[in-house]
């Protein structure tokens, strides 16, 4: 089901009705772009920590725009023994929704442009469609302005000035504006212009002060945009019934300007396990873009995460993970799908729910964020099922709360680190040996071919650049490592250090890390998450 | 006319002619952002210099996409006393022609892109069929990986490697690869992996050079974009012809690649009149995007101006101009194109060529490049026939090589910047009086009421705010400034400087003004911007 800002409202039934039947969520993200570092080489340095693989993909991907939300439910029918599936194709854009409304910036990177336009990605709908969202703190602001104005309006400001023509009153008018405010009572005022705002606030609390029960003041906007104050004489109860309607209407513009956001609210309050394909982009990015800046730390990323998506399984990691790891040779999603319809795999049976289309993986929409979100899902139940083969006796269907699956929870696929495989989202991560490991430094005029050469006594080598003047050089035999260090002692123009000591001195300059508790985040407190 | 990717080559041809032909040009460009300003009023100060004005526009400004380019071309049909107008509305996007071009990032502004949207935008036209365009640098850059890469086919390059099969070579072999390249001249490589591209240069290079007349080794592409060295043996002319071929179709990949540009370079070569409604950011843009990063140094940027465009002329300006600034209430585009055709102005005889589609103004394209360009051309029409009313005897047309029009030459609307009207491209800035004006400091708290309150003795104040702690207030009266001046000097929460004071220590801190010539620009040689 396609959903944009024309059928948002009425599809949001649906979409809450869909996750609370789930017995499992897959979801997927297209973006404006992927990477905004300055070289590719900076941005993937093969021996980076958890920590700065974070802060990297932080820094230089969260300006890009999820502009596209994939989700698709699935649900165990066990009387027709096969998943039923809704799946869901968001497109989003953060319309302004007023004149006062953050005016969001986003970068998009050519490259990826170009290649979702090649898959005839929908770059109108977005921009002429797209359903708004905000984050948390944007809600809570919002929240507050109407609760602000409001209170204005109900005249409960802080009383302090006195009207001249009254005596007193419960209104702050600056001297230069008690003339003109004053005027203003007997009249019906007329403007259009915005440096009119602070004096238009004191008319209201005016009036409202002077006739708390026998005015009811608004303004109206016309279709051509020109602004009035709208004085009407209404008794009490009309008066009152004025003000519920229109705090309800205030309730649903609140609603709209939310937008999108509460599916990820309904998704997350759900605690269903989430399945995505090397997500953590896409994770990142949801809780960016839906719920708060994402924090500096990667500790503090993984609390986040796992307050927002308290489960989730990444089907590229469980892919390259025994026992699946010698079996899948080629784990990107496409390749994965076809891979796990056949032996020793079986294609997964499911069927579409009631009043939603089908998708047909041969006919391959791949990219658009539905269909992914689909066909990850169909990958997940495949590799589920497989585990179940082990079972004595083997069963068929294996559920998405089985223990079979527990190992893959929250292990988030890293890209370009060489040796380790994963983010580990609800505990510490894997610390890999790096024994053989060597930090160097060098005259920037250095190529790879000079450490081939500075190195070429120590047998194979691996470079990982970290900058213009540095890298990592993995030796092939842990035993070349002293004798590198040794005869490195007297050289002049390159510098080497262990790995060990590298991080040693990198860290006293810097961090201070978390204890974790041994089972990992299970004591931490979500409440703040779902405070709606 | 319409001109994507698509027909973009088949169409440059009608685009040169019409430029050729014609009287004057009108332009107009559409824009991904306006400003990325980190707030309104920071980028806003009424009493900016042009400098600042200046800066602050190239850093806020220019990390937009300028993604359709409109072009109106007037020709002044003799015989039919009317002006043939030819209009194209071109869509431009950067999409990289190759792995190795550069990967542009570019910022959406939400709000100019709703806005856009709302007007019916074609966001689909522009990444999906946008034409790619290269500046001056990017296409050099290329035209030199060309040059390089064929004399490195050419077997040109430096001899330093003594080939242990031959006994001596022209290439540089480093020790590891000497075994594999050995090996590979009597193989067949194949391949398919970036990291052997290091490798790849070199049996390229080994292969011309031990038959450099008897095979002829090309890289070529599969659909599957498998990639492979083709070997085939070949006579001394047939591998002349081959090679010609390849260099006319590198040349064509070239032009291919500065795609867009062509048009730009051709309407600068022309050096005809442009025309076009505050034109300030097209300028910017346009020559940002498609000649050079903008210079830092406002002077600078004037310069490179006048060899891009030597003679432009601001219809916005033009009608905040006197004989105009007093008929003229509303000199936003539309409404000066509907003002321009009742008395005491005439709407402007015009047809359109044949073959090009006519614009109807009473359907408002308004907003799509190619439409706005086309009235902006007849708002000049309209204004530069109603100069020609003073004539004795009155002229009903005025060409655009008129010396009537001469005093709006290179002029460009200057928004928001209270005292000048403009911006000179040929020449120095006006240099407005700001006696009146006072730099005044305070606490960070202070709002424009407290200005008010502090200035309230002093009549009425202009307040322009500079950042938190800082603001220009002007008096209404002259006489006022000393007063003002001697009753702050004991003051301690806030601190007021005359404007020239002020002026003064900042100029000290940073400038070095350039010296203007008296007839401006005009001994500037222009010839670095013309070499195609």
């Amino acid at each position: 089901m396609e959903i944009t800002r024309r059928n948002f409202k009425e599809s949001l039934g649906a979409v809450y009705g869909a996750v609370e039947e789930a017995d499992f969520l897959a979801i997927d993200g297209e973006f404006s772009g992927i990477s905004d570092g300055p070289s590719v080489s900076a941005l993937t340095n093969g021996m980076d920590t958890p920590e700065e693989r974070y802060a990297k993909l932080r820094k230089h991907s969260m300006d890009f725009l999820l502009f596209q939300f994939g989700l698709c439910t699935f649900r165990y029918d066990q009387a027709q023994s096969k998943y039923l599936t809704k799946s869901f194709n968001f497109y989003i854009f953060p319309k302004p929704f007023s004149r006062t409304s953050p005016d969001i910036k986003f970068i998009c990177q050519s490259s990826s442009i170009d290649f979702l336009a090649s898959q005839g990605f929908d770059f109108n709908k977005v921009f002429r469609s797209g359903i708004p969202y905000l984050n948390q703190d944007e809600e809570a602001q919002l929240r507050e302005q109407y609760e602000e104005r409001r209170n204005q309006m109900n005249g409960s400001g802080t009383p302090s000035y006195i009207s001249p023509l009254s005596g007193k009153g419960p209104v702050n008018v600056p001297d230069e504006h008690k003339d003109f405010i004053n005027r203003v009572i007997v009249l019906l005022y007329f403007y259009s212009s915005f440096s009119l705002r602070f004096q238009r606030k004191l008319i209201f609390q005016t009036l409202n002060w002077k006739y708390p029960k026998g005015l009811h003041v608004e303004t109206v906007e016309t279709e051509k945009k020109e602004r009035f104050i709208q004085v009407s004489k209404v008794d009490e109860e009309e008066r009152r019934r004025i003000e519920q309607q229109k705090q309800e209407r205030e309730q649903e513009e609140l609603n709209d300007a939310v937008g999108f956001s509460r599916v990820i609210h309904a998704i997350s309050k759900s605690g269903k396990l989430v399945v995505g394909h090397n997500m953590l982009l896409d994770v990142m990015h949801t809780i960016h873009q839906f719920y708060c800046p994402l924090p500096e730390e990667l500790d503090d990323f993984k609390e986040v995460t796992m307050c927002v998506f308290p489960r989730l399984l990444d089907t590229k990691l469980m892919a390259s993970t025994q026992p699946f790891k010698d079996l899948i040779t080629n784990t990107s999603l496409a390749e994965l799908e076809k891979q796990l319809k056949e032996k020793p795999f079986k294609a997964p049976k499911v069927g579409c729910s009631e009043g939603f289309q089908c998708y047909d993986t041969a006919a391959e929409q791949l990219h658009e964020a539905g269909y992914d979100a689909y066909i990850t899902g169909l990958c997940f139940v495949s590799m589920a099922n497989y585990l179940g083969s082990f079972l004595t006796p083997p069963r068929a269907h294996i559920s998405a709360r089985s223990k079979l699956i527990e190992p893959f929870y929250n292990k988030l696929f890293l890209m370009r680190v060489v040796d380790i495989p994963y983010l580990n989202i609800s505990g510490p991560d894997l610390q890999p040996k790096r024994d053989h490991v060597l930090y160097v430094t060098f005259p920037k005029e250095w190529k790879t071919s000079d450490l081939y050469q500075l190195f070429s006594a120590f047998g194979n080598i691996q470079v990982s650049w970290i900058d213009d003047t540095s890298a990592f050089v993995s030796l092939s035999q842990l035993e070349q490592v002293q004798i590198a260090m040794n005869t490195s002692q007297y050289a002049e123009s390159y510098r080497i250090q262990t790995y060990a000591d590298y991080m040693q001195s990198k860290q006293k300059s810097t961090s201070k890390n978390r204890k974790w508790a041994e089972d990992g985040w299970a004591n931490t407190t979500c409440s703040h998450m779902h405070n709606r």
